[in-house]
């Protein structure tokens, strides 16, 4: 069978149209679940509260091994038919906004306004829907289907939570496949993971008045000179490759040599080798900065590299089953799909070789990582999305049509 | 007469030992002034308070023409016998401590310890104590004296009290002399200021994500290139000359190309003409790294650069007969004089050709520009700089010996 012919023959089947009706009659209660799990806050490092109410929710679904990691991800089953073989489907319980943000959801007509609404949580509670639509209808899938609320994929989180998964989770070897439901669009099906690699930079030496002590080392200058070499490092345009120093800040007064100067680089690339290679340069580049400026003046410069995140590149190929299958469940909807490159917790399946994407909870929405973001929860747009990504769960976990 | 020799008539004088007398009979008063006006805070560029009580306290002292000009300095004049020529004593009001900063003096034995005390907070009180001793022991010198309490001595004050008195004060053409009072050490004469450019210069462009707007203009490739330019500058090691790019802060998210990088960067020579040198060699590198980082990227760096210091600097000869005068009344009290180069109020009359020199309050102390800043008012040692520094103002304002 052709892939378009697999979702073909689920879209077809009279279990899947069902399932299709239970999101539709279901759609109120997927909205109350968005905004419920919404204004749970789950910042950075801090997703506890919503982690044990997903937690709840995932054992009130029925799932079996319903349980929280070390690193704080929930997870529950559904069990196939198969040997044990695992597809994961995963959404992420974190946002990018801090303690304290005000999480209140503010209705207008079919648009939802709150921070992290789109990003990620109506995929939490789509995924829900997604489970009890399975259920009703009487859904069965060869393989056991992983839900995974995970933590950590935003920021310096650093998909920590899906590396620990599959670093740690006892039935590990047996993961066939991985889909992260993030965000609304499902046009845009994410094949290639960007790798990125994250440092803090800083440059100490002894200070002193910038008069009095002229002629010993100034981090300020070892830090310009390491940024400098950064900038003329010379980066394919294909893979991508990408570099920037961020954030600095240094010293305390106008007259004053500083002691201490921090740089924030981000260096990224489609390709793990082009990556290393630009780490290496610029690792280098630190290195000759200090170096140069410890030769230029007297005095120490010590310069202290924290890494401070680590993204793996990986590409699921846009050939693999799984990424044609996407393509055709949403084709199927009337989308024209295409295939992305990002960083997203499928990085960590595809830096394994295991294949993995990145699909959509449905609807619209906008000003995600802002605090305007924003989603349409209009029932139409919503299940249209909706039916494309579980008839790409349904193929991808195999679903029993005959 | 040679210099030692008119500090020794002027020492050998019965009005001067009997001012001398007066000096040690009133010490601890003029260590209660020294808390009394420690204890009034002055931060930069709000000094109205100690101003107020100064001018207060200069006009119980007797002073002729005491009065406020319009940046804040209080002053009040002792005539002389002469034609009008005038010698300027000043110390001043400002200390580098923020509105907020504790201003307790906490005493511990004959240590006093509080932000400002001795810089430049005694000088205020001793110069009060000069003038009760003078006025008690009946001396007479040729030329009027204008005791100042000026502001904008420190950091981004830029010297404004000072430079406007020379400005704009009605008798500015008479003024013959000044010294300046500052801080405890009376050895280490200052008689050459070092003249500082100081800039904040400030990239913007137009930002973006560090991923997908790479290829955009970063600010802090601009900024970096900036400073490793100045790094590059060859200065003179005589006349001493020196730079330091000193406080940077730019940038938001480690995943954002920032829209704004500052840098403040601190220049200073002791000659006129090589801070204009390095000033424009520190300008072009900045337009140079701009217009190179616009070149390399998509997008349009643009710069500020705005003036936020300009010390002029000024020399007055070690030969002059006021630094000469001074030398002898610092080492009649068996000090070690030297001549040093600083930056103080007395950059500006030096500028102008006008004889000047900074000298001390006497006493020790240390830790200025610290929250652990202290003075020892242990009275031999406090009344043996006194004594110095009394000698050396009666002599430039030529006191009658006759």
């Amino acid at each position: 069978m052709t892939t378009d012919e697999t979702i073909a023959s689920i879209r077809g089947h009279a279990a899947y149209q069902a399932a299709c009706d239970v999101l539709r009659a279901e759609h109120d209660r997927t909205v109350q679940d968005i905004i419920t799990l919404t204004e749970i806050p789950a910042p950075p490092f801090a997703e506890e509260k919503r982690a044990a109410a997903y937690l709840d929710m995932l054992r009130a679904h029925g799932l079996e091994e319903v349980a929280q990691d070390e690193v704080g991800n929930v997870m529950g089953l559904r069990r196939g038919f198969g040997n044990g073989d695992i597809l994961v489907v995963a959404a992420h319980l974190d946002t990018v906004f801090p303690a304290g943000t005000d999480v209140r959801v503010r209705r207008e007509g079919t648009k939802l306004f709150a921070p992290g609404v789109g990003d990620d949580t109506r995929s939490l509670a789509v995924n829900l829907a997604f489970l009890r639509a399975m259920d009703a209808a009487g859904i069965r899938t060869r393989h056991d289907i992983l839900f995974v609320g995970d933590v950590g994929e935003e920021g310096l989180g650093d998909l920590r939570g899906i590396r620990h998964l599959f670093a740690t989770h006892p039935r590990r070897e047996r993961i066939r496949g991985f889909l992260t439901v993030d965000s609304p669009e499902v046009e845009r099906i994410v094949t290639g993971g960007i790798g990125s690699r994250r440092f803090r930079v800083t440059f100490r030496g002894p200070g002193g008045h910038s008069y009095a002590a002229f002629g010993m080392v100034n981090p300020m200058y070892a830090m310009a000179e390491a940024a400098r070499s950064l900038a003329a490092i010379r980066v394919p345009r294909e893979p991508v490759t990408t570099h920037c120093v961020s954030v600095v800040s240094g010293g305390t007064s106008i007259n004053a040599i500083p002691e201490t100067v921090t740089m924030e680089v981000d260096l990224r690339s489609a390709s793990a080798d082009e990556l290393a290679k630009l780490e290496r340069g610029f690792l280098a580049g630190v290195e000759g900065a200090v170096a140069a400026e410890n030769m230029a003046r007297e005095g120490t410069i010590r310069v202290e590299i924290t890494p401070v995140g680590d993204r793996p590149a990986g590409h699921t190929p846009n050939g693999a089953p799984i990424a044609r299958l996407a393509a055709a469940a949403v084709a199927a909807e009337g989308y024209s799909p295409s295939f992305e490159w990002s960083s997203t917790d499928a990085n960590i399946p595809m830096s394994l070789g295991i294949p993995a994407l990145r699909i959509g909870s449905g609807g619209r929405g906008g000003r995600a990582h802002s605090l305007e973001e924003w989603i349409d929860v209009e029932i139409e747009g919503s299940l249209r999305g909706m039916r494309a990504s579980l008839a790409t769960i349904l193929a991808v976990a195999e679903m029993e049509v005959a």
